[in-house]
């Protein structure tokens, strides 16, 4: 499988104003799909227009921008909705079974058989009312439903020639990949039809979850800037594109703008007023750093020895560090000739230890080093 | 496969200090080796008695502090590491082979000849002087290493009979689920040993990797607190444990002191001076925060409908969070009850309709729906 119709349908502005913190203006939102589209992701999908009547002139106002990303409305599987989305102007929509048949089994819900005769309902009404709307019909919890559920209810849309595309989502963040690989490759055989995965984050997953869906035969992944969503969130958007990047470089870079993914995340956590993580690949603040001295040699020798990804395709830059304990001679070598000082290796080992004495007791910083490095390079001078 | 025999050796206090911002000082480490063996890790991996003097007086102090984790010294496969490590009493030495293979690629490093020599000899010693030391032997990027070298390597080794266990490292955060499936299960079938299994993060994979590792049959798992590391670290602790918990909560609860891991996480962020990412299982400051109106009419029907954490097992507690405009009347009406009102449904959806038209313009929080309610309630007390 692995088809090169990968799409990304990036949801911050549904699934991330889920984030606890998140309450975007029409103006954040405008900004945000702006920067989502120019940086190419295929689809933009937006809080339903049914959940205020501000969401609903965010839907109609964004619709009108002519974006190169479609955008899309997420609303529940109810005619109300349908209504109120077609008349926002959106060029898909995204609707879901509130009856995730998981919930059954916790004593909520309707029954099965309810279940999809009113789901088929809905599905005909919203075709017969816009013929050109893109839909795509998902049930909740995909993951935590009987299998014989899922191939009753999904086989029957399909069938059913009303909806552009099945969705699949791990809303508790509960499948592993070998579940995620079984559920698409299933669907796919059933109705060959194209698939969206989404997947969130509660056990760490979502990122791989997501790839291991694109590997198995979906053709549309959810993401979300910085992976924010409800609890913990979803999979990240930078997360994602580091894992296909991984395997499909040339595909990526073709794709998509990466030089504007750093910029993207900045935008979306100035807007919430938070930081981005750390520890978030290609875009947190430490994704290219190298510092322990094993590692800095080798680096410095081919950065493919601890780099998998190549900062300058992000518009990064990878950072060597000096200025501490695990510092390595070669490191250490390497900043010397960078302020164009130039020792012998038995000189450097020593300014080498002499870094790692003092980082010991107390933090310093590169332009400590640099002053020792110089220091040294004058006792050298009047030596000789 | 899947053994109880389940170890985490953590190595906040080794590949930890491999992240851009740590340094920690003594009594540092001292707090958090104390934390991480009162929450239960089976071993604490420490940096290097090689890198600098005071890292050594460290292996010493914690060595001698009587824990109950296993205390082990991360270091290069030379003799005169060895020697090193074994003079401050850790209870083992985890070895790694500098000449990683794939590096042999990228044109660095030794031959592969030469390679296996070097590490018996290594072995031969420290196993000759310290008979009674837990040995471990890694060879760094296992996964960009062809597997006929990792298969002449591992199986001569393990044929030696000089180590304890043999790691498996995805220094890159290149390797996929299945790839880490194949290698654990190859080297598995190939010696028969414990396998213990370091995962990095560059592509998001750390915490499923390191979750595959397991259920292939490696018996000890590499963390950090909050993942920290080189780069942008490894799989977190955090979430280990929570994909770990997802499908046998009764061993983890049963192995771990759950309740202690939100302090463990603080406690190492304050010394680094940085907060717990907002998106980290577990201990992020959302990843019980449940928002939109779908989801918040569930969990408190039943929490299980999503959530596959019980937050009280790490003595946590859920938030139904009610003061924005994806609010639902559900969540509302759970509000009021908690404050003391009762309201008819019709009410509840006029209040709930309040709130997210104030939501629709600007941010509230939960005081100003409690005065919205306790106003309402007055209204009703006149008008009756």
């Amino acid at each position: 499988m692995f088809s090169n119709k990968l799409s990304i349908v990036d949801t911050t502005l549904r699934e991330g104003e889920q984030f606890y913190n998140a309450n975007f203006s029409q103006k954040d939102k405008i900004k945000i799909a702006t920067q989502l589209s120019d940086f190419g992701v295929e689809y933009i999908e937006l809080t339903s227009p049914c959940v205020s009547s501000q969401s609903k002139k965010d839907c109609q106002v964004i619709s009108r921008m002519g974006l190169k990303s479609k955008i899309l409305a997420h609303i529940r599987c109810l005619k109300e909705d349908v209504i109120t989305a077609i008349d926002t102007g959106v060029a898909g929509i995204n609707l879901f079974s509130r009856v995730s048949l998981s919930h059954d089994r916790f004593g909520l819900g309707p029954q099965m058989s309810q279940t999809l005769e009113k789901i088929l309902d809905v599905l005909s009404f919203a075709r017969a009312n816009a013929p050109e709307l893109e839909i795509r019909f998902s049930l909740e919890d995909t993951f935590r439903t009987r299998i014989e559920d899922i191939v009753v209810i999904y086989e029957a849309v399909g069938d059913s020639g009303l909806v552009d595309r099945l969705g699949v989502a791990d809303t508790v963040g509960y499948a592993l990949p070998r579940d995620v690989e079984r559920v698409i490759k299933l669907l796919h055989v059933l109705t060959g039809m194209d698939i969206e995965f989404h997947g969130h984050n509660d056990t760490g997953s979502a990122v791989v979850n997501s790839y291991t869906a694109f590997e198995a035969g979906a053709t549309h992944i959810d993401t979300t800037v910085l992976g924010i969503g409800e609890r913990n969130g979803i999979t990240s958007l930078a997360g994602f594109i580091a894992r296909v990047y991984s395997f499909k470089a040339e595909m990526v870079k073709k794709k998509y703008n990466l030089g504007t993914l750093k910029h993207l995340h900045e935008t979306v956590a100035t807007t919430l007023g938070i930081g981005i993580p750390w520890d978030h690949p290609i875009v947190g603040e430490s994704a290219f750093t190298h510092k322990a001295g094993v590692h800095t040699k080798s680096v410095i020798l081919n950065p493919k020895s601890y780099e998998i990804i190549d900062p300058s395709d992000f518009n990064a830059s990878r950072t060597i560090m000096v200025a501490h304990k695990l510092t390595g001679w070669n490191a250490v070598k390497d900043r010397a000739q960078k302020i164009g000082l130039s020792f012998e290796d038995d000189d450097i080992k020593k300014i080498t230890l002499k870094i790692k004495d003092i980082s010991d007791g107390r933090n310093i910083d590169i332009k400590e080093v640099d002053e020792i490095l110089k220091c040294h390079w004058e006792m050298k001078k009047v030596k000789t």
